[in-house]
């Protein structure tokens, strides 16, 4: 059986006002850029991409989950849902593939209740405070999680 | 006026996922094993059977309100909500009839936060980790209460 | 270009119950009452005023967003979201219009976790345990910051 | 026998530097602002005004206990004494009439234990970060109160 | 072999004072009742019933080690010793039967010290707030692990 | 129907050691001295004494439980079990008769954890570092206590 | 050297409110009727009496101060500043004299804060939940400790 | 007077079942064997042996009590009351020859709770987690206690 | 306009006993040798000296108001206010001379609670426990700032 | 002047044991081929490579002086050190030029004090759970900021 | 091939000024004693003894790597860095040989920081409070569990 | 014999960048300032001065023992180590001279973990926030005591 062979990112909630909330913080960029820069990441290895935002936990527990069998990994940008949702964790943790944990500003310089994830322990690795780019090196990851799975069932 | 013949079990988030969410921990039967199980319980008991899942907080809100005037008895498994919903536990305080929380597995032999719950207090009974057998006895719970109430009703 | 001149309510939680819910807490005036009330209150300062509830915590999110730049002030009874929500929080973050938050309890008399508000330091003023009277008293505190800038812009 | 006309508002210490003390926190009116201001709420509702300010907790104990018996509504702003002061709190807790609670900045976006009050649990109720206006709304419900427990006693 | 068919029910200290100790909380049964409920569940499955009771934390302790091979499962309710006594979870843990923890009353809504248990994490399951119906459920619960196990072991 | 007219002393672990133990903290007085000093206390009053101690928690309980119809008063040096046992709060609070916990050493200048009582909050009254004389401080009030009772019913 | 023969009793903020404030848990006695009860105590020891309130942290420091030379034994019920005063337990550290710390009510049994006292560890001993009768023991302790100090210097 | 020659070695509960419970922590030895193995250590000190175990809190408070003035030193196993018992801390205390605290596994890498001892600092050594081996050390380290008392009391 | 040319130093509660108090932590001077080393330290650098002591937080807090336009710099040893008020914290924060707290003793040697300090983050230094030279060293760093301005404003 | 052109990578203690310490955790990769690996991604940027380990903090603190000036970004695996070193936080708080924080295996699934870092909220981006390639993503990074910063001085 | 016949004992800073160093708490005995008294355990088990004192915590690390393939077991008393370093700890988890943590005071006994340890849990054995002697029983515990492992390899 | 004439300075981690390292907080003098400074005051008192700075931790317990017997008093400021090091707080603990712990910063206005030493309760004295002139007034101190002790000795 040929494995699947698309990539998700999924975002939560007030990453859609991207470029306009605290741009001091998170700079100037859209979503929509960093879904151009998530699809040129894709492309580059030969993945279909699935790009999704929601400002509502239960549809971000419903896409993990009908997600959870179709892709080669997981870049998951939580926001808000991070810190209080126990609920995406668990929907988390029945994904086999792998699942890299992505913030665009540096979490550790905000508010107390930002250093804490529900979700850092359920997940692969997690990539903080390297901006838009943190979408990027989330992919590359994965995509090198992905090789090495292929060259060992290969082997 | 006759009082309302129908029991409602509510579920939260991932638990549509039952049976494939950590079989060590959960065990292997379905949420429409579970169904097929509390369906039993409510005929033997006489009573219809309002059964439900949802992956979104509020609509595990807006189904308790819905349902807070029309049940004899109400069973809630709110999964992760248990540990983060504020907002669940104040719709079931407006709720007459007894309430029962189900944890399918020991929620103290988990990760520290699931030993909280934000509903415990607000609830009549707690059953935990007595499998999916915990709905049976939940319901027998509510059998009994209700027959209680109709006993002192008619004295 | 003329300043939006509306003004916003936003109810959270369980609010659609008022009246029935805990009437020695809330007292027995309905959601419907309140937003009369608060009409009223938006007519005398020649006002348009937009009045929402949902039980949904993405929901109040998206209001938020779509509210954020057409109002003059926003009042926000976030109700339990008010202690476990950080995505309220973010969003709310984003209005550029003054934002009062409001309880109609005195939250300080209730359960410990009630005196935490994730909404308070993000917000402009909070006024609580004014009953009902306290949207009232929310919107002339908006009124007034309204006409404030107004005569700031002016001059 | 009629009830007692007057209103008292009660300032805690460092409040008698308003205006100059952190006026990027708390505005350039002075004390005497807000006593004409105060006035002019009282007088609009018919009631006599004491205003008073003290730099001793013990003497805000004795103005308290003074005022007990002889206001319709207290309105209290006790500053740094909020976050200390048990006896200030008891002496509150012997007040018959309404007691609101003012606080002229956002006392949540300021240091951590500014965000604990020993009064709000005794008093009616909070009004925080308004700035001065805080006090007009504060009297506004006290008199709305008064206006209500009058209705009850004719009716 | 064929393995012992007795079930242990154990309470701990002040449960012989039930039916008069708080009974607004424990309600009017006494432990007599209770004997009697239990066995009558024993029976109808084919079980003996050791049914027991001590004040003593050590008797506890020696009771749970002479049952700890001769039961097909027990039922405690350690009452206070619930949440202060290591000694009766190391006891626990050296059952190799199922233990279901029972507690009468829902201990999560009395003091804030009665939310913790030393014997949670070891036991299988736990039963709260459901009166004395608790012990019926637990032997319900008992007498289904016992028959899955002889279904196992038969196939 | 005549009040029982006997009052109790109970004294916890250790207590037989008094007059050996730390005299520096505990003073040279034996655990006899004490018995003579309430005996006095009692004859005084005209009340019969039963004065016991235990170093096992289980057998204080089964004494509170004994005790608790039978007399006037009870006083309460539970001595180490004050800091640990839940098991002889729950006793205690059945018990109808006054209760006065006891302790000779000023507990509050010792370890951090001997400031906390499981027993303050369900007894009436406390006396601390009065020595042995703290006995007899303890039986002054409950024979008050017993007076003041006995005029409220003969009135 | 003939040594001082007065007995001080120094009372804190809103005890000249006692029998109006929360009589359910004051009782009905007034500050008077302390006063009287403490000088017949005082008198039956052949000891003049001083008797002072204040509701200011400062006169109580001043009082203190005064009268550390000058008195057998102080009884100290520093009410809410028990809570919160440093400064008074520094005063009372200089007093040479044994120290008996009283509250009328149990005040374990009322809001957390009051169950830590500034001045426990630095009194003799501390007598509480025994009413008014409270400063009687105290005074009979204090009589007590004076006779035993006058018996050493005999001797 | 010849200084008594005996050596005692208390264990406290569940370890009757060494050898049985939880042979991965705790090896398979049982407590005769620690038994055999603490008598050849005291023979070859020339030592009498006093070796006990109860899973009574009292009997272990006795048996320190009956002990503390007839051994040259105490080995104290109190398993699980070593984390909840200040009973026993309170006998140990009033013993005048060394103690040993031993623990059988390393305690530290268990539960939290087992990282916390009420005996460790009145004890004079602890030994954890040296197997039963650990019995030896003790006793190796009251001999050369004792033979340095002896030593000090020639000279 | 001429600055100020007058430095302060403000006492706290209990400071007046200095010499008698605790001489052990204090040593054996008195305030009136602080004040005598104060006024040399003054006249050295051609100062006036305002010198006060008070057991009162209200009056400390009028002094810092009034003397806040009127000093180069202003010494504080608060003693036991430093641990517990904001009043004075917030007095001090509208003090634009700088402003050196002085602590005798060293603090960090006594109780858990005199480690923390509700001035230390407003004021500009701290010296603690270099006894009464402190208020020397003190007075030497604000004659250095004094005279870092003179030069700063002459340039 | 041109801007020096040189990446540093620096490794803290243990991690010259890379492959051979705990496998299971760090995978089979020594610090050599991260050397490798590293020197590969600098050659691709065209910038020369500073790698080195050390077991002691002083000499981590020392390279980060040293290079705090010639580096256009500083990769930094602090290991141990992350969660106990100040000082290494204060020498990273005076380099100019971005860092970035590595750890190869996911931190927030091991011990709990490991999810604490002393350096997240001194430093630019944060790369936890990537193995071995959290080096190139975090060179990558420090390359595309030193061409984001070379674009904007052109400009 | 041969096992390594090394045993090594590490000491942390400060430990070469033992005998000087409050002899009240450690005795008077040198390291060079120590080191005597080690070798004699040493030779006695026909084992190499290489023992070592640094000051550095990254001496400590590289002596635990140099060491860690090369010696039958390990007494590390890691003094001040117990409390303090990760580095150490990590460096711990690498050696196969057994560890035994050794302290020569009752740490429990001293500041609450010191009842903490960053080994304990990856170390076997912790021998505290036993002087010097603690050596030679961790020397001892090495010995034995050396002859076990031979004696299992030859079976 | 002649007391030793020296007088040391010792600075922690990262104060040769001093100048460099955050002027805002810190000034723009260098170490070389500060040692020039401390060489002036050392000279005015007839002492030598022993002047040092390290980056290691082991390098200042180094310093510190071998000054333990040679200097009149020390001056340290061990910088980030302050927070982190029971090493250097050990090793203080041996020095008999005086111990002057300076900060050249306010840290009570930084990182709460600032607000914490481990120095601070076995030094004599602490001088915070007084910028490079602390130095000056820890050598003033140390001379005092000096002067103190040579003036005792003599008499």
């Amino acid at each position: 059986m040929t494995a699947p062979q698309r990539i998700a990112v999924l975002n939560g909630p007030n990453l859609n006002l991207l470029g306009e909330r605290q741009p001091e913080v998170y700079g100037h960029e859209t979503l929509d850029d960093v879904r151009a820069l998530c699809r040129r990441g894709a492309d580059a290895a030969g993945l279909e991409l699935d790009f999704r935002q929601s400002n509502h936990e239960g549809e971000l527990v419903d896409a993990i989950q009908e997600l959870r069998h179709s892709t080669v990994g997981l870049v998951v940008n939580a926001a808000a849902y991070t810190h209080t949702s126990v609920a995406i964790r668990d929907a988390l943790a029945v994904v086999t593939a792998p699942v890299i944990e992505v913030h665009i500003s540096n979490v550790h310089r905000r508010e107390a209740f930002r250093g804490h994830s529900y979700l850092s322990d359920v997940v692969d690795g997690v990539i903080v405070g390297c901006g838009t780019q943190g979408y990027e090196l989330a992919i590359a990851r994965l995509v090198r999680l992905a090789a090495d799975r292929a060259a060992d069932s290969r082997s």
